[in-house]
């Protein structure tokens, strides 16, 4: 209790508090407010290092991608059914979040690894890129699995694929997962499926070429839908009776109308 | 189960989900990525209507100003309590949220209803904002209650505040809330207190100005901070041994020494 | 740091621990085990005082009353929808219990006050029980407020209330509650409503009786369900598919056929 | 929309609820109640079939051995600091929930495992079952892992193990795994090991011998530790101020002094 009593019990590498002082990696947030993006501060505080401006706007897009899908997923669902109960807003939308897993929001994660796959594989074989897409594709049947981040049960031709690509392609950054993710989508179109990759495989495909590790990839699935879980949440509370039996299915939206941006938004 | 099967259930508000289409609040999402900020995106799901891209950055000021503050706040300590028995990233992520109440993150609810408070008083008496602002102090203190959102245990004098209501003021929005919470400034500082207005505090004054309803403010908090209970989720995960005693103060910051934004940032 | 790191930095007066004794409220558990029904431990742990047996007995009659009510209750419906994610056993239980609140469960202690507040009225002013539960009513109608844990939307005769109250009088505890509870159904029932007390209303009644804080009671309701959210959970994940969107009204039972316990059991 | 509207679109074996009747796997909830034990509702809720009341008083046993271990556990460190914050009972103690994985609990579960190794190579081979232990832990620490479910940083000689199997012997079930644990003790000790079977190995052997799968175990540790649980987050609320930094291992008891039953109980 003398000197060990002095020497901290643990450390962490995220952030600083000190009077008048909150650094994150290092950045004073006072400096960074205003002059960075909120994407910018994820990947920052994920990753550990500042992004330049362009890999900020990619984190924005991604968040801004998948922020809500309406009432039908499991986050959803849960977050709704726990709020009917009258549960307060942290408690409900806490059980959105733990809906977050490999059947919802997994998919990032487990195409980013299935394209690490590849692109390694042809690191190793020098073969092209579409073989060695058609190779592993192969193994996967083989072994009674299936990729991950293709073709989607509403969605045959989202357009918010197109556009994560096109933004990434903006950056500048590496793109051997988007390019992995393009020769899977050449051997399934080939063999006649129609299995485009969707937002998840997308969103990993991205990540991936970032350097994001796959296992905080649902964490950034997380950021994104948390916006919408709190819209969900706010809604059931507001406008809703409590305990009612939430069919998951059944509804429509009767929001705006659709609309679009302003000219020169 | 004739007519009846046709009409749905209920009705939402939020996303209106169509094959290739996903449209929040009627703006179609893969037309916003790359066009409005997170921030903007936050603001519109919460509120239904696009902000303009000043208020979309003053919305990212707030997310980045609170989007960590350490190990030590009780989010963080539940996260990687829970992280620490071997919970899976949701699950110990949710815990953090749950914990996300009245007395974490609350102030800023509180505060912006308070400062409402002096904000109606004043329009209704019309007497000055400080006089106001005092009465209503007294009131509180007559009650045995306390103004929330000023003072800090850390923090005396707390940088992020004033560059929020610099940026607040740059959007030209109504600061009614903010000159309230000012005029609190003022009488604690006449009476000789150092209780100057915090980052919990200016948030509930810019989000009052803003127009959020009280309600959802704990909302706000939650996104912001979620990807620092990523973070720290993650790092309990790789960097410490399961089943720990976690201490919730004796601690320390062993990341990346003080540095700044390059000067073009 | 000297003398006061030797004080503990706070207490609690539930369970010591020693090295090879663990003591519940200073009973042994070792001791415990085999002596005590966990009916007992239950009410020990909550209350600070071990109960006799019969008192025992009444407690594992709760327990059993509540231990499951199907898979429509918003708690196994959570429950199952987290668990459908691929979420964890303790994850998803979680879910389950964070939806026992106000709207579900809440009658118990709601009741439990209203019953309270009778009880008390009669004392002070002598009048009849029914008068007095009129009277109350009659209140309760004026504020637009209704009486808790009176009739059921699917039991109009729920035998596990006509046993409760059987159990509770042989255990010859003061029945001041279940006394203010036959009143209201009295007063129900000569106003032409069938609102008998439900198995909700009829804890609320024994536990009031048996001196349980009203806060506390929804504690009990998920000692009692959690037996329940386990098997939905084990059920949901061993027997259906991952990511099924679950319809809360359209299911159906198909478990062993209705039986009963043998004659001397 | 005309026939399939009529077929249930799920089934569920648990409960079937209808106008005054819940039967849990069959039997009425009224009957059970008094009838049997909440030991005997939570095997036939979790298993389908009614245990005789041997069984049933060695569940009760095991729900008693595990129902607390005072303020250390994350499980109410994690229950506690949810609730400091403001929370719910129930979403604080949904915290305590979601800490029950593997490091936490799950050594019931992987000790049964383990246990059950042992017990199908006996069969397999017919060798002694110390020899057959011995053959899996050397296979164990040549794969760098540790039997489960042995030694306690706390208790070398923990009194609940002893009265456990005491119990489970009056059963008179099927007892391999208890054999097969008492195997591996004879094995550590001959290799000058004091590493005797704990509470939750002790927990692991008996359910294994009452044929409880393995992936349902850590649901019993859930149901056993909830009063603890409730107990905790209570007391947290009542007796603490909120937001207060809770130190996990420097605190102390203050609670009744150690007492017996009486002699008759």
């Amino acid at each position: 209790m003398t000197e060990s009593s002095t020497e901290p019990a643990w450390k962490t590498a995220i952030t600083e508090v000190q009077p008048n002082h909150v650094r994150v990696r290092g950045y004073d947030i006072a400096e960074l407010m205003g002059n960075v993006s909120f994407g910018q501060a994820v990947y920052l505080i994920l990753r550990g290092e500042m992004p330049d401006e362009k890999v900020g706007r990619l984190m924005e897009a991604m968040l801004v991608a998948t922020i809500d899908h309406g009432a039908t997923p499991p986050s959803a669902l849960a977050a709704r059914t726990v709020a009917s109960t009258g549960a307060t807003l942290s408690a409900s939308v806490a059980a959105g979040i733990a809906s977050i897993n490999d059947h919802h929001g997994g998919a990032i994660e487990q195409c980013a690894r299935q394209l690490g796959h590849i692109v390694n594989q042809q690191k190793e074989t020098g073969e092209s890129l579409d073989r060695v897409a058609e190779a592993v594709l192969n193994d996967l049947k083989g072994a009674d699995q299936r990729m991950a981040g293709f073709g989607h049960r509403i969605h045959d031709h989202d357009p918010r694929t197109a556009r994560l690509f096109e933004l990434a392609e903006q950056t500048g950054i590496d793109n051997s997962h988007i390019q992995a993710a393009k020769a899977v989508e050449n051997v399934f179109s080939a063999g006649g499926k129609n299995l485009p990759i969707n937002v998840d495989g997308a969103m990993g495909a991205i990540l991936a070429d970032l350097g994001f590790e796959p296992a905080m990839m649902n964490g950034l699935f997380m950021i994104a839908r948390l916006p919408g879980l709190v819209a969900h949440v706010h809604e059931e509370k507001t406008r809703q009776k409590p305990m009612r039996r939430i069919d998951p299915v059944n509804h429509s939206y009767d929001g705006p109308a659709a609309r679009s941006l302003p000219a020169n938004s």
